[in-house]
């Protein structure tokens, strides 16, 4: 008999989506089927950005690198906030991770023992509960609520939410997958709470330059000090298309360094040099690009709501940021049987909010970082389900 | 106040490799400083594997990848396994892995709650060790012995360590530092002993294939059936010289593909295209480039043997397999004192095998995976200071 893993990893659930997607493996039936379900822009890495990676790997750059990230990119990285933010980071606050996902496995390792409790608000990307779960931490979900046709978190409720076990809090904002975002005021007062109770804050920002009427959302980076109990959690995947590239950082507090280089050996140990140079061509270089992506995906936003507003029976409360409907259905309570009818029907693979948290059942997942010809291609083949 | 780190956290210890590295940095004496500390080919990645990473990118494989790997270079894998070894793997017991140490660190996630037991051998590479202890598990250390000037595991020893709280062995073999190897019959007789108490085994043969006598060393693989309760943990780094890819993979008993697949998203969530296409480059195009490695470090071998038998104070066991010399020095129970002393006064880096446990204390480590120009120029100025 072989011995059971760990009760941790048995009760790991599996994605509700790479469910959903494993229905429409295999049959030709889905040859033409639009992919929305996954968080990725559908262009592949601009090609300045794969030049430096190449060009890089000319020059032999296939050594070890060390824990932290190599120099250039921790300066860039610098460099790119302070710019944009008004900060004044040093190289000593930049940890560079293989990938947004692995910063928050570092982030949870750094802070979390079994028993310890979490406190975050849902619904949310599956990954930011079950993280916290591998360390045997207990996650408290706080629901975003409605109000007046926004999502909105009443922050009373969230911080009466944490308790004497609680370690530490997780705000993803701009939010994964509703839109949603916390503001300046907001912000300060969280930090406020953190700083005066002594919790933890894992800020995920990944998707901080995905919004559409300003250069980028709300941060913590520009209220943090030095000595502020805050690990901001950040990736190229979104902003830059580099989502297979496994690259993303952690800003963290003055004087833990060392600390989290030898979290980063114990854990995947570095990040490719090639990658990493490729990640300093994309902070230098990719601005552009990102100014005309999120131009062609604001026009499929706006190609969206403009069809959702046809369609009485679905709700799409607006978002700002990110690159994501969040809609209900009325009547539907199965969100993972309404995506499958879709997905069908209609040969449009959306995500089953189910798959984000019990909070999310009911809703569905449409990621519109398309071209706009694509989304008026889903949204006509969408319409008939959903009228 | 801040609030501090979690307590396995503050208990890490920095790598003593990293600290004496750190007394060479900045330093224009170094210049022309041998670095024998890391375990590191010398030479960058064959071209023809870089070439096949530069036209993925060139192809756009810039997206998400399974979490399981590509299908093609598990097939590789599976066929270079199958091959070398007499055995049927097939891919669904095949994990591609972003790095060999995230391999061991998700097999550690997959077996290892909070004061569970770990047993394993001692000198060792210290990620071993600290990965468990990031879960909280509690690392039981059985010396290797010198019998007749070689490096032996007492089984009988080694299964008496293992208690009612050890949940999972780890043998690293061929090992990091020692090139100690468990023979076909030793590992009959653990793995026996693993059925029979149900406890896991972590095998960690990244060294595999770094022998000079035959194609491979001994390996679980074709010992083990599809119910055993072994994780084998294997690296693109050493072979192929891919340190810096971070590459690895990880064979699974049958059954378990799903929870290793979630254990995968919820680490790293996945290891670039171009990358894992560049692995499969190097098993189908890399077998030329690693006998001639192979035969390389073995010339640097031999001038090492020769060298050292002309030191009456050092004491090198020879290891038939990895790439490490690992010798004490008569006289030196302080063997970062004497690789400090070597690092000024020889400019050559060593390892100090306090590093690897405190059962390598008085011992240090040489990687001869350098061309035989290099050993012997290192040989030069280390003869003085160690005779």
């Amino acid at each position: 008999m072989r011995p059971a893993l760990s009760a941790k990893v048995q009760a790991l659930q599996p994605s509700l989506i790479r469910e959903l997607a494993n229905e429409a493996t295999g049959s030709a039936k889905f040859n033409d089927l639009i992919q929305l379900w996954y968080g990725e822009p559908d262009l592949p890495t601009p090609e300045v950005v794969r030049r430096a990676c190449q060009q890089a790997l000319d020059h032999g750059e296939t050594f070890y690198t060390p824990n932290a990230g190599i120099l250039p990119l921790r300066e860039a990285l610098a460099a790119y906030m302070n710019d944009l933010y008004g900060t004044s980071f040093g190289v000593e606050r930049i940890l560079v991770t293989g990938s947004g996902t692995l910063a928050l496995t570092i982030a949870s390792q750094a802070l979390l023992a079994p028993g310890d409790v979490l406190v975050t608000h849902a619904p949310h990307w599956p990954n930011l509960s079950a993280i916290q779960q591998l360390r045997g931490a207990r996650v408290v979900r706080v629901p975003l609520e409605l109000h007046d046709g926004r999502w909105q978190l009443d922050l009373q409720r969230f911080f009466d939410a944490c308790g004497p076990d609680t370690r530490a809090m997780l705000i993803n904002s701009p939010a994964n997958p509703t839109g949603w975002m916390l503001d300046d005021d907001g912000q300060l007062e969280i930090l406020d709470f953190c700083r005066r109770r002594g919790i933890w804050l894992i800020a995920d920002e990944v998707y901080n330059r995905i919004i559409y009427d300003r250069t980028h959302a709300p941060t913590f980076a520009d209220k943090i000090g030095p000595d502020d109990p805050v690990l901001i959690v950040n990736s190229f995947s979104k902003t830059w298309a580099m989502t297979g590239w496994r690259l993303g950082w952690l800003t963290i507090p003055a004087g833990l360094l060392g600390r989290f280089e030898m979290l980063t050996e114990y854990t995947n140990s570095c990040t490719p040099a090639a990658t990493q140079l490729a990640g300093v061509c994309a902070i230098r270089e990719g601005e552009p690009y990102l100014r005309a992506s999120l131009a062609r995906w604001d026009q499929s936003r706006r190609l969206l709501r403009d069809a959702f507003a046809q369609l009485p029976r679905a709700h799409c409360p607006p978002a700002e940021a990110a690159f994501y409907a969040w809609f209900a259905c009325e009547g539907v309570a199965d969100s993972y049987a309404l995506a499958s009818d879709i997905l069908h029907e209609a040969r449009v693979g959306l995500a089953p909010g189910g798959a984000f948290a019990p909070e999310g059942e009911g809703w569905l997942r449409l990621c519109h970082a398309v071209a706009p010809e694509t989304m008026a291609r889903a949204l006509e083949r969408l319409s008939p389900v959903l009228k």
